[in-house]
C-alpha cells in the first residue's frame, strides 16, 4: 500500500450538491422516501406490511425501565427468524430479528438529509424517535429490542443467525451520520455504550466470537473515527481477524459441527486474509468487504488489502451484472460461481450494490483506481437507482436484467423477480439502505488527502475542501461536459476519473493520467474543463456468460439501457439490433436500427434463416424500467 | 370419433420383439433392471437409499391377521408426506406414501418380461412376493400398507395428498400384466377385490371423491377390459367426470377452501371435459389424460375426446422439449406455462414422457395420426431411455437438455439436475416405470381392429393378430429400411406410419395416404418395404422459446442429438454449428462442421464480431448422454 496516496471522502456537511439530476433524487428522498418510510415505521401505512420497529423500541423501553425496577419480567421465545402477529404474543417482538435497522437506516437517511436540508419538524420528529430508541437501552449498554423484549437471558447467544451486532452497525452508523448533522450526541452516547459493551465481550480472552450478518466493522471504524477511541478500531480488527477461524466459533457456541459449506453463506468459511473468491450472502459479503478495507487501511494490513484487491477482481471480473448488480442467485441472496449471471433469475438486490459502493469507495480512498470509481458509478446509476421508482413511492430489493412478467406469476423459480414495484417491504433493508445512500451521495463522489482532491463521480456541487473550493458544473449525463472552477487554498493537484467507457476525452488544462485519473497541479484559481465524448456503445459480455451469447447490451455514459415492451410490443426476444445502429438520442431516450423476427409459431422446423421486419427501437436507461405499469423489459438484445 | 378407425394394441403374447436394438434394452430390463430392483425392493442394495416396500407388506400382513383375530392394534400417525427411519417407531410403517406402487410396479415388469422370456426361477420370485401383498389385504378388500399399518382410521381421507387410489392403480395394472403372462389369477382376484371395495365406496350417493394423483381411472379400465364388469368403467369415468366439479371435493372434506390454484396442480381446477391446456404435476396430467382418453373410446364421449384432442396440442406444440420431455419446471414436477421449456432447468421427468406415450397410445386407437405415433417415437428414443444409463444399472429422474456440473453443484435452482444418474431413489418410480415401459414396448407399436394392422413404431418383430401373421425386418434405426413379410388370415388393410422428420420415403407397394399413414391393401401373402431417407436435420425451435434463439438441435431419425464435454471439450457453448455442416455418420455417432468461439475473457467488452478456430463436432444420440463420467452437454448448439 502506498499511504502517500490514502484519501478520505470529503463529508457531506462540506458538499452542496447543485446537480440537478440528483438534487431531484434527493428531494425526492426528502419529500417521499423519509416521510413515507416515518409512516411505514409507526405501521401507518395502508396496506403494506407492518414494520411494528417503532412499536418494539416502545416496548423494550418499558422492559428496560422494569429491569431498572427490578420487576419479574415475561419470556418469550427467541429461537424463530420472522416473529410475526400470527405467531407471537401481543406483547412479544414483532417483525424480523433484524427490525431494528429499519429505524437505524431511516435515521441515518434522516442525519444525511437534514445536513442538504434543515428542516426542524424532521429534526423534532428523529429527536422523538431517538428518545425512544435510547430509552430502550439497557444500563450495561445493550440495545437490541428482540431480545430486551423476549429474553434476556438470550444476549449474544447465537450470533450466527440473530443480528444483535448487525442491529447494533446499523445504530453506529445512524449515530455518527445524526451527529455530523445536528451536533447532537445523544444518540452517539447510547452507541458509544453499546459499543464498549461488545468491546467488554468479545475479543482475545473474552467470547471469541463475530457477526452472523457483518456491517459491526466498518460501523465500529465509523465510530472510531469520530471519537479516536482505539478499543472500536480493535474490536473491528478482532472481529476480521477471528472470522473463519478454526475450530469455528459458531459450532463451539451451538455445540454441532456444521458443514464447511454453510460458512460460505456469512463469508466465515476461511479467515478473510485468504478469502478471493466472493462468496455467500452478497450484502453481507459486501460489508465485510468494507470493514476488511477500513481496517486494512486504518491498520496497513498488507495482507487484508490484498485480499481485498482479489475480491474486488473477482466481484468486477467474474461475478457482476453489467447493471453493477451483485448477488446473482436467489437462494441464500448470494453469489453464484464465476461467470453465472442469468438475465431473468437474477437476484441482483438494491443492497448488495449499495453495499459494492461501500466497499470500493474504501478501496478508492487506498488507492485512486478508475476500475473502482467506473464500478461505483456503474452501481449507482443503474441498480441502485432502479432500485426506487421515479416517484419515490415504490421500490425493488430484486434487480433482474430480463423479465417477462408471465414468468414472474407462474414460474416459481422467478417468483423473486416482481414485474412491479412493491410498497413496502415487511423485511424493508433496501429503501431505507437507498434513501441513506443517496442522501449522502457525494460522499461517494469526492475525497482528499493533503495534497490531492479526487473527483470519482461527476456530480454538480460546491466543494469546500482543505485544498481548494471548487464548484463542479456537470452536464456529464447529457453531454459528457463537465466544469471546475477551483479556487484553492494552496497549491494542491486536482486528480479527475477519467470513465472507462470513454475513449475520446479532453481538457482544457495539461494533466498527466495515472491508473485512469488525470492528475492536475493547481497553483491558483482556475477553470477547468473536462469533455467526454458520450457515443452509445454495444457492449458484448464474455462468452463464457451462457445468457448472453449472440446479444448486446446496449449504453451510453454510465447508463445501461433496456427495451421495454410498452415502447416495443411483447416478445422482446424477436428483437435483433443491427451491427450498425444508426442511433438517435432524444433527452435520455435511445432509438436504433433493428430487427423482429417474424414468429414461428411451429414448435420445432427444419431450419432455415428467420424473415426479419425492420424496426426501430426505442431504448431507456434500466434505472426508469418499470415505471409504466408491468411489462416485459429486456437489458441485453440479440445481434 | 369415427368408431370404425377405432383400433387396440396388439398384446405383448402375440409379439416376438427380434428388433436388435430393442433386444438389447429388453434383456438390460430382464437381466439387470428387474434383479437390482428386486434386491432394491428388499433393502439389499449398499449404499442406496432403503426402499421397505417388501418390509411394509409383512408388516401389513401381521396388522391384517390380527384384525382378523380381533386383536388391539397400535396407531402411528398418518400426516406425514414421507414415513423414513429417522422419524418413525420401527414398527410403523416407511418409506413413501406411494411406496407400495413400487412393488407393484415390479411385478408389472416382471409380468412383461415373463411373457417375451419364460423364466421360473423370476416366477416363483414373483409369486412369493404376490403372497406377501396378498396376505397384506383386509377382509373388505382394502390394500395400502400405509393405512393397515399406521391407522385402519384414516383409510380414504385424505385423497388428495395419500396415494392409496394411486397404489391401487398399480396393483391392478400389475395384476392384468402377471395374469396375461401366468394366467395365474392370485394377485387379479386381490386387484378386483379392492376395486370392488373402491366402487362401493366413491360414486353418486357415495363418497364423491377422486383421486389426487390419477392412474385408478386407466387402470379400472384394464380391469373391465380383462373382466368384462362395467362396474369398473363406470367408477373410473366416475373420477373423471367428479374432478373438478364445484364445490371442490377436497375442500369439503378437508374443511378448508383452497385457493383455486392448487387444484392446477393435480388437474382438478376444472371438469376435465373443459380443460385445453396442460397444467400441474405432469406425470398425474398424462396419466389422467390416459384415462380420459380410455373413457372417450369406451364410453363414445365426444366431449371428453375434444378436451384429449386439446391437451395434446397444447402439449405437443407448446409444453414439450424436442427429445419428447414433459413437465419443465421443477416445481410440483409440473408443466410450466406454453413455450416455457428452458434447457438448463429442465424437469422432464422420464414418467411423465413414459405417461405420454400412455396417453398417445390411447390416442392412437381412436384415430391414427402420425403426429401421435411420431411423439410416441421422439419420447420413447431419447427421453425415455436417457433415464437409464446404457449398463440397466443407474437411473435419470429428470432430463434436462443442457448439464453444466459445477452449475449442478453450485446453484440451487439446478439442485435437480444431475451430472451422472443414481443407483435408486428412495422415491423409485423412474426405474420401476422404465422396467414395464421397456418390457411392455412391442405394445406401444402396433395396434389392430378388425380389418387394419397399424405399425406406429418400426420395431423388428414377429407379430401374430387376428388378420395376419407379419414378420417385421427393421433396419429402421441405421438405414431408415423396414421389410414387412405378410402371411394375411384374409384381406386386410396394412397402416404404416410415415415418419413426420422424412420428407423422401417409398414402399414397393401402392398405398393410399391418411394422416400420415401410409395403408396398404393386402390380399395375399406378400413383402413390402418400406425406405425412410434417414438425413439428419437441424431443427430450428419456435422462436417464442426464449432459450433457444439462434440455435439448432440436431435430430437423425428418431434421434436428437447431443454434444458432451468429453468429445468436445469445455464450455460447449462455445460452439457454433456451420449452416452447411457436411456431417458424417459412423455407427450412430455424428461428426459436423463447426466452430468455436475464441474465449472472450473480458467479462463487458465494447461489440466486435467474433473470432472462430473451426472444429469437426461429434454427437451422441440423447439417450446415451451421461455414460462417460460427469461432464458437460448441450443438446442445443448455436447456429
Amino acid at each position: 500500500m502506498d499511504t502517500s496516496v490514502f484519501s478520505k471522502h470529503i463529508e457531506s456537511a462540506d458538499i452542496v450538491i447543485t446537480d440537478s439530476f440528483w438534487k431531484e433524487k434527493l428531494e425526492l428522498v426528502r419529500k417521499e422516501v423519509i416521510p413515507y418510510q416515518y409512516e411505514a415505521l409507526h405501521d401507518r401505512i395502508e396496506g403494506a406490511d407492518k414494520s411494528y420497529s417503532v412499536e418494539n423500541f416502545i416496548k423494550a423501553g418499558k422492559i428496560a425501565e422494569k429491569i431498572r425496577n427490578g420487576e419479574k419480567i415475561r419470556v418469550y421465545p427467541t429461537d424463530k427468524w420472522c416473529y410475526d402477529e400470527g405467531n407471537s404474543h401481543p406483547d412479544s417482538f414483532h417483525g424480523w430479528v433484524f427490525q431494528d435497522s429499519d429505524v437505524y437506516k431511516w435515521l441515518e437517511a434522516v442525519g444525511f438529509s437534514l445536513i442538504n436540508y434543515p428542516d426542524k419538524d424532521l429534526e423534532n420528529k428523529a429527536d422523538a424517535i431517538i428518545d425512544i430508541v435510547c430509552d430502550a437501552q439497557l444500563e450495561n449498554g445493550y440495545l437490541d429490542t428482540l431480545f430486551i423484549i423476549n429474553d434476556r437471558d438470550a444476549v449474544f447467544t447465537n450470533l450466527k443467525d440473530w443480528h444483535e451486532l448487525y442491529c447494533f452497525g446499523h445504530l453506529a452508523e445512524a449515530a455518527v451520520a445524526y451527529y455530523k448533522a445536528t451536533g447532537k450526541t445523544k444518540l452517539l452516547d447510547t452507541a458509544c455504550r453499546f459499543a464498549d459493551l461488545i468491546c467488554d465481550t468479545f475479543g482475545e480472552n473474552k467470547i471469541k466470537g463475530y457477526p452472523g450478518h457483518e456491517i459491526a466493522e466498518m460501523a465500529l471504524v465509523k465510530l472510531y473515527e469520530i471519537t479516536n477511541n482505539e478499543r472500536y478500531l480493535d474490536t473491528a480488527r478482532f472481529f476480521i481477524d477471528e472470522r473463519g477461524k478454526k475450530p469455528y466459533y459458531y459450532d463451539t457456541i451451538l455445540g454441532k459441527e456444521t458443514v464447511y459449506d454453510n460458512y460460505h453463506y456469512n463469508q466465515a468459511h476461511i479467515q478473510p486474509k485468504y478469502q478471493s473468491e466472493a462468496v455467500g450472502h452478497a450484502v453481507r459479503g459486501v460489508y465485510l468487504y468494507s470493514g476488511m478495507a477500513d481496517i486494512a487501511k486504518y491498520c496497513k494490513d498488507d495482507e487484508l488489502y490484498n485480499a481485498c484487491l482479489k475480491l474486488c477482481d473477482n466481484i468486477i471480473n467474474k461475478k457482476m451484472y453489467i447493471t453493477g448488480g451483485i448477488g446473482a442467485t436467489v437462494d441464500g441472496e448470494a453469489f453464484s460461481f464465476d461467470y453465472d449471471l442469468p438475465n431473468d433469475l437474477a437476484y441482483s438486490e438494491t443492497c448488495a450494490s449499495i453495499g459494492l459502493i461501500f466497499f470500493l469507495r474504501r478501496m478508492l480512498e487506498i488507492s485512486p483506481d478508475a476500475v473502482f470509481g467506473d464500478t461505483v458509478e456503474r452501481a449507482l446509476y443503474n441498480t441502485v437507482l432502479s432500485g426506487m421508482a421515479v416517484d419515490g413511492k415504490s421500490f425493488f430489493y430484486v434487480n433482474p436484467l430480463e423479465v417477462l412478467p408471465e414468468a414472474s406469476r407462474k414460474d416459481s423459480r422467478k417468483r423473486h423477480i416482481k414485474p412491479v414495484r412493491q410498497k413496502w417491504f415487511g423485511c424493508a433493508c433496501c429503501p431505507p439502505n437507498l434513501a441513506r445512500l443517496i442522501s449522502s451521495v457525494g460522499e461517494y463522489a469526492f475525497a482528499e488527502n493533503e495534497d490531492t482532491v479526487f473527483v470519482h463521480q461527476y456530480i454538480g456541487s460546491l466543494l469546500k475542501t482543505k485544498n481548494a473550493e471548487i464548484e463542479i458544473v456537470s452536464d456529464y449525463l447529457d453531454s459528457g461536459e463537465v466544469t471546475l472552477k477551483i479556487t484553492p487554498q494552496k497549491e494542491f493537484t486536482l486528480a479527475l476519473r477519467i470513465p472507462l467507457w470513454c475513449k475520446e476525452y479532453c481538457f482544457t488544462e495539461t494533466f498527466e493520467e495515472k491508473n485512469g485519473y488525470a492528475y492536475f497541479k493547481i497553483k491558483q484559481s482556475c477553470e477547468i474543463k473536462a469533455s467526454y465524448s458520450l457515443y452509445v456503445r454495444m457492449i458484448k459480455c464474455s462468452n463464457k456468460v451462457r445468457s448472453n451469447l449472440d446479444k448486446v447490451a446496449i449504453t451510453r455514459g454510465p447508463f445501461v439501457y433496456c427495451a421495454e415492451e410498452v415502447d416495443n410490443g411483447k416478445e422482446l426476444q424477436m428483437l435483433k439490433i443491427s451491427k450498425m445502429p444508426d442511433f438517435d438520442i432524444c433527452d435520455d431516450i435511445l432509438y436504433a436500427n433493428a430487427f423482429r423476427e417474424k414468429e414461428s409459431k411451429k414448435l420445432y422446423g427444419e431450419w432455415a434463416e428467420s424473415e426479419y421486419v425492420p424496426v426501430r427501437i426505442k431504448l431507456i436507461p434500466y434505472y426508469k424500467w418499470a415505471n409504466r405499469g408491468e411489462n416485459e423489459m429486456s437489458v441485453y438484445i440479440r445481434i
